[in-house]
């Protein structure tokens, strides 16, 4: 895979089976509506940071079907008919989305898209893909950024990403909160500010390790970070280091620091602060990797290590252990009738109907811990429902609130220009801060609520009714689309 | 990221400045050589199924800078003449591998890339993201494989794979033994056969689940699988099946399955087999889904369940739990000499000097349990070490044994083409049914052992005791490339 680009083939198979069943149908053309959610938090957190939208808009204005997918759909069979109907095609569909970088929780709607059945039916397996991947990653970004304060957060994970999926991960981190990236694609795609210091394999290839030094530090003397853990940190890299700091100092250059790799870094990172601070070169920063995530970082900085700078790799860009949110695409709308999936576990029973969600605020200002979520055409509710329990309800007509769902395409166009990924990343920031510790925390976060309003839960139950006894009318509350 | 490719900007920033220092400083022409390996086998299996290589090699066969990568690159101020001499950058070294679909195991040499300082540290980056990857998701499908006997393994995963990342995983998923893959892309691209059912929203999109499964019967009769979880599994999606595939076969064609995607697998499939049976239609497949694993496909199968299809997507494509394998590349040699990298934990020493790996053979014809590495240069040991307590050895003269690194590359040029996907499942295959299964169990699999040579041995020490004493002479038993 030396080049690719997202192309109508960038798809399950089924969706094009069944796109092909709707066009021999003559149904492809009829409305319909999907919701994006997801039904649990990844990694045990309190919240998902939503990430990945700009990727999808972008590919959802530009997506065709190439020549090659078009003579592999050929070897697959597909009708000459529907084959010349691919052909033409492209997403003339609308996008309702929240924000991204908005803080969204379980089984509450981020995402709608709204078009013709095909087309809105075509799109799920690529907007799942980019859709869950940068909000996995953003989500894992933001729970480092919540430790590390003010401390320098910096992408180091392309070589344990799964292929090019580390170019998103690098985008999706820095909306979470990190600060720059050593994968360079990605800081020229993006505009992200690319950082790196030098490998083991660099020190090595000198005949000694000052040698190295020292021409680093004449090659580059403004962005001089050294790896000083290639032979010994405290009897042999650290006292090159500094030999080499200082003989720049003499230059008039500032070496930017030193970085640890191995060993105990909460340790190394004080005594090495002591040795440089000893020599003069506070300024010196130091640079700390190998195997950081959001625990080891809180445990470094709770022993006290004064580490200016965090290499995350691995943990990062795979958003391990769980390495998946599990984003779904559901069908809400078809052919003008509100639709739902039934399941023998309720919690799998699907939100029919246009729905818009309110984010509720709080008296102090910040998030109420529960959204409520109706029909679009509806006015905030004064009282919501649990949607799994109806018994369990909640007042909230008296605090402030805002709609969540806004449009962003119309007819396959954005309607207004992507904001920068700086920009997205310090809404991402304001919001996390609206957000209570309680469901920031990584122990047992508190679970932040989906509520639903009674015209919703009427609709939900009145469709559950109507498929139970065998009857499929329509009923005629079905809260169109604004 | 609409469209993509692998270009030398597809790399972490310290391998091009690190390329700078040995470019300004006249170095970057030094033979080099840098070896591929990885410590700790993922997801506590005992062994790891090399994948990558293909791509790998396609990769470094046509790398050079763009003049997106030349721009940005002038935006991060590296200098003119090393912009240069980037633009006319062609990647022409020397590639020794295991064959793709290898087994390996932990700090054996899997690779080696000889060339010049600058070309084999450069591609440092892509080479490990390729191969990590792939190599992850193959060891993955293959216990999977190992479970599921001759079953169907599908892989659904694109929707919950790390972006792009799906197009790999789902061919490294084709080399550890999968069938057939939903990722039409990959599909095309890989030569991979397709597979695919239905979705909820199919069904849910006509105003009967009869409706939906008779349109859908017309459309597609050759291949065609009922989902029947949408509403009630055993009351309404099997009960329409069966009405569907009985009036299917008055028009002469069979269905071709159910899919299960909820519930009790084990259960409702044995359900399914009763009521399919009982109604004549044995030909009907019963294809599962929703979260299966290695574990989940065990325990379904020794719980009876007859399931002919397993569709596989999260827990494959993101090989979860671990999520990534810790492959690095370390360099063995540059400037005609043998290198290695010291560290407080003796397990992190590398092996220095060009080397050979053999695969020992038990007499009844299996894998032995212990690789011999040697250096490139002498021949198969008698005896070997380990290389972290040199007090234990083990006799390995009275073997066969076959060398595992082939050159596959030259000049930058393959030297021969790459096998079929389909070959190199065999291969896996074939090699896979040459491990004692005390090394493919899941629970606590013997650790297969890597052993040195005495001359290998004799080098690293001599290395080491240089470092200690500050003398860094060359040993002449360095071991040069054959």
């Amino acid at each position: 895979m030396v080049s690719f680009s997202i192309s109508g083939n960038y798809t399950d198979l089924y969706e094009l089976t069944m796109g092909e069943v709707y066009f021999m149908e003559g149904r492809k053309d009829d409305p319909a509506c999907f919701d994006y959610f997801f039904r649990k938090i990844p990694n045990a957190g309190g919240y998902v940071l939503f990430a990945g939208l700009h990727d999808l808009l972008e590919v959802l204005e530009t997506l065709r079907f190439t020549d090659a997918d078009i003579e592999f759909l050929r070897k697959l069979r597909f009708s000459p008919s529907y084959i010349d109907f691919l052909q033409g095609f492209q997403f003339r569909g609308s996008v309702y989305s929240v924000p991204e970088g908005e803080v969204v929780f379980p089984n509450s709607p981020i995402l709608r898209v709204e078009g013709t059945l095909f087309e809105t039916q075509l799109v799920e397996t690529l907007l799942l893909n980019l859709l869950n991947f940068e909000s996995l990653i953003a989500t894992k970004a933001s729970r480092m950024r919540h430790v590390a304060g003010r401390r320098i957060l910096s992408d180091f994970g392309l070589r344990r990403a799964h292929g090019p999926g580390g170019v998103l991960a690098a985008r999706a981190a820095i909306i979470g909160g990190f600060d720059s990236t050593s994968n360079v694609y990605a800081a020229g795609l993006y505009d992200i500010a690319a950082a790196g210091t030098m490998a083991h394999s660099y020190v090595e290839s000198y005949d000694s390790e000052l040698d190295a030094f020292r021409a680093f530090a004449k090659s580059r003397p403004n962005q001089c970070i050294f790896l000083v853990d290639t032979y010994n940190t405290l009897q042999s890299g650290l006292p090159n280091a500094i030999i080499v700091a200082k003989e720049m100092e003499k230059q008039g250059w500032r070496a930017t620091g030193i970085r640890l790799d191995s060993g105990d870094l909460a340790w190394l990172s004080k005594t090495a602060r002591i040795m440089l601070d000893k020599e003069g070169l506070s300024f010196m920063k130091i640079v700390a990797s190998n195997q950081l995530d959001e625990y080891v970082i809180r445990s470094l900085l709770e022993q006290g290590a004064p580490i200016d700078i965090f290499g995350v790799g691995t943990r990062l860009v795979t958003g391990q252990p769980d390495a998946a949110l599990d984003g779904v695409y559901k069908l809400s709308m078809a052919a003008g009738r509100p639709r739902l999936k039934l399941s023998e576990s309720i919690q799998k029973i699907t939100l029919p109907g246009i729905k818009q969600v309110w984010r509720v605020i709080n008296k102090n200002g910040q998030f109420f811990g529960a959204d409520a979520i109706g029909l679009s055409g509806e006015e905030y509710p004064d009282m919501i429902y649990d949607p799994f329990e109806s018994g369990k309800s909640l007042a909230i007509g008296q605090y402030n609130r805002g709609p969540l769902l806004q449009k962003v395409m119309e007819n396959g166009k954005r309607l207004s220009p992507s904001l920068s990924l700086h920009e997205l990343a310090a809404y991402a920031a304001g919001r996390l801060a609206l957000l209570p510790e309680e469901y920031t925390r990584f122990e047992n976060p508190h679970i932040y609520k989906t509520g639903i309003s009674k015209k919703l839960m009427d609709l939900r139950n009145n469709l559950i009714d109507q498929h139970k006894t065998g009857k499929n009318e329509s009923p005629d509350h079905s809260g169109y689309s604004n």
